[in-house]
């Protein structure tokens, strides 16, 4: 009888109106009807990602998208930049040296974000890099890389720009085209409000080109064939049907919504997440947060994992914690996708009652207060 | 307001029972909920798989497993045999090549069966081939290979034997152990009756020891994450979580059932189904038929195409026709996962009414009878 309340980076709630959808009788994929549908949902997916490429739809986790981002460009001995602020920027460095690819590494310390003109200068110190690869919202940490900034750098040389646009995407204003976004990788568990179990990525005329030539080894991820299948409606090998007949319901939301009050509504959760944080004392983490994800620092003495716990099995309402160096030293809020403002306030009102038993001294009600302040100001 | 009979080998129809577990709200994938749940389901693939092995859990279609039985199993310049008799077992071939393998083919007709002596002799040939690959049921012809027979040849030799069962294991008898199989493949849209998007992939210990020497490259595909995430319940990425959920229900039903009992249960929808045929004057295609589908020739002068559309637009009734070089020359109807006697019974009586009306002559009732004698012998 355990009431759940989903406030994680992915998977995120998904709305009824969308479960459901899953659970319709399975259609098969090769009818007209299933054709119908992936033709909407091809073109849906331009409208969100904001691009006039088209937009390839895998049956994967989102990091198989990622690899399919190094394999479809690359050449062996390629050179590539990988532009790291986190533990998904680290994922590009783990796939390339999977690959034979030994990229040269920014790494910005876990928490700031990615500096522009250090990516300019390495690409002017070695103009043979072919790709640069980067993470837009990094969620281990809570951050937002500034891509337009990015873009307009790499737009200017011959390298693409991938990014790993998987958890912002969606929730947070992101312009592939405008931005000069080679590539752009999302995944079906966060804004998209799915269940885990598709990717996406969308690719440029310039990645195209590298893709005609790219000689590392490729079946599954083979972007050929996921374009080919985009204008025959045939997919190279059967789909993830229900999942792809939730996502048509999923677009269909996002667009009556207007993608940009979706991101309007994410950035104003963000702002009562953070001032939910510091009302009670809890000191935010990261330069430059981004607006699906609100990250704050565990008090002094304490074990993030068992804020963590105890929300969860005492109250139902799941969070994140940590990952790698920052484990049991943050705690992390998501506002993206499904969940809503009255979510926002569950969470700070479970946390106070968390905090306040394992010894922390606030005033109850402080933090709910301080984000109900930010979410009347709309 | 059409209804929809589902006789495709693959998507096969969902129980309702299953598909609303999918609806159920999502579950976080890193708490100790989902941890019993992913502990559950990989003890119960064991039972279907028949196996002590662990068995791997994969997000993606069933060609993305078996791209991984290459990944993890081979280095550049390895020997590699195919036995291929269709259109999956060309597949391997296709995988194999796109990793710079060149394979030694031993291509079967389609419709035929690998002949296990030919394998015999070209392991004994060629002493340095490192791993076997072939298909269970090949379902694009409607046969099932002596996977028996071929195993025991194999498990005599320093090769492994992989085995695409992708559409027949849970529906056909498959003893992954007691018929040395090193490496068997499975998806989740078959006998599994869930829909695709997850892969499962067992390996014996002669296979994990060529993992642990592969040098293809492989990150998402690596089978030692997978292997790891059995033991901490901690899957390397996201997982297909609502898939994983009515996996476990899935799995429930098919124990309920009990696994011999399912095979029974192929067994006579597949005669019942090639007793219809017959009746009506279809000629059955291909040798060693299969009992997850049945496969008859389309009559002279007709188009399969026509009748299969003609099938799904007029009545509801879904079933596949032919593909590659019998493209419009077989029709095939699928008896497995959850369709049952009264589906096979509504497929020849709309297949009846078809026939007739696109001016081939039969006596209406004759193909039902047929199969309801046999449906009746139990």
């Amino acid at each position: 009888m355990k009431k759940h309340y989903l406030l994680t980076p992915g998977p995120t709630p998904i709305p009824p109106e969308i479960s459901l959808k899953e659970a319709l009788p399975i259609l098969h994929h090769r009818t007209s009807e299933f054709a119908a549908i992936f033709s909407d949902v091809a073109e849906g997916l331009k409208y969100v990602f904001q691009t006039r490429n088209d937009v390839l739809i895998l049956a994967s986790s989102g990091t198989g998208a990622m690899e399919s981002s190094v394999v479809n460009l690359l050449n062996p001995g390629d050179e590539a930049l990988v532009a790291s602020c986190g533990n998904f920027g680290e994922r590009w460095v783990k796939i390339l040296e999977a690959y034979g690819i030994k990229p040269q590494v920014i790494a910005a310390e876990w928490g700031d974000v990615v500096n522009p003109a250090v990516i300019e200068a390495a690409l002017k110190a070695n103009p043979k890099i072919k790709a640069v690869y980067t993470t837009f919202t990094e969620t281990s940490t809570g951050v937002a890389n500034d891509i337009a900034a990015i873009g307009a750098i790499v737009a200017r040389t011959p390298a693409v720009l991938v990014v790993d646009a998987i958890s912002g995407l969606v929730s947070q204003e992101f312009l592939t085209d405008a931005w000069h976004v080679d590539v752009a990788v999302c995944g079906s568990q966060k804004g998209f409000m799915l269940a885990p179990g598709l990717a996406f990525v969308s690719a440029s005329e310039k990645a195209w080109k590298l893709v005609e030539q790219a000689r590392l080894p490729r079946f599954y991820w083979d972007w050929r064939k996921m374009k080919k299948s985009l204008a025959t409606k045939e997919t190279p090998f059967t789909p993830p049907v229900t999942l792809i007949v939730a996502l048509q319901e999923a677009i269909k939301m996002i667009k009556a919504d207007g993608i940009e009050n979706i991101w309007k509504q994410s950035s104003l959760l963000a702002r009562a997440a953070r001032a939910g944080m510091k009302a009670i004392g809890l000191e935010l983490f990261g330069q430059r947060p981004c607006e699906v994800v609100t990250s704050a620092k565990v008090p002094e003495g304490m074990e993030g994992g068992k804020i963590v716990k105890m929300l969860r099995e005492e109250f139902g309402v799941s969070i994140a914690g940590g990952q790698g160096a920052l484990k049991g030293k943050i705690i992390r809020f998501a506002h993206m996708g499904y969940i809503g403002k009255a979510d926002i306030l569950v969470g700070f009102a479970c946390l106070e009652m968390v905090l306040t038993k394992l010894g922390y001294k606030l005033e109850k009600g402080k933090a709910v207060a301080a984000a109900e302040d930010e979410l009347l100001k709309g």
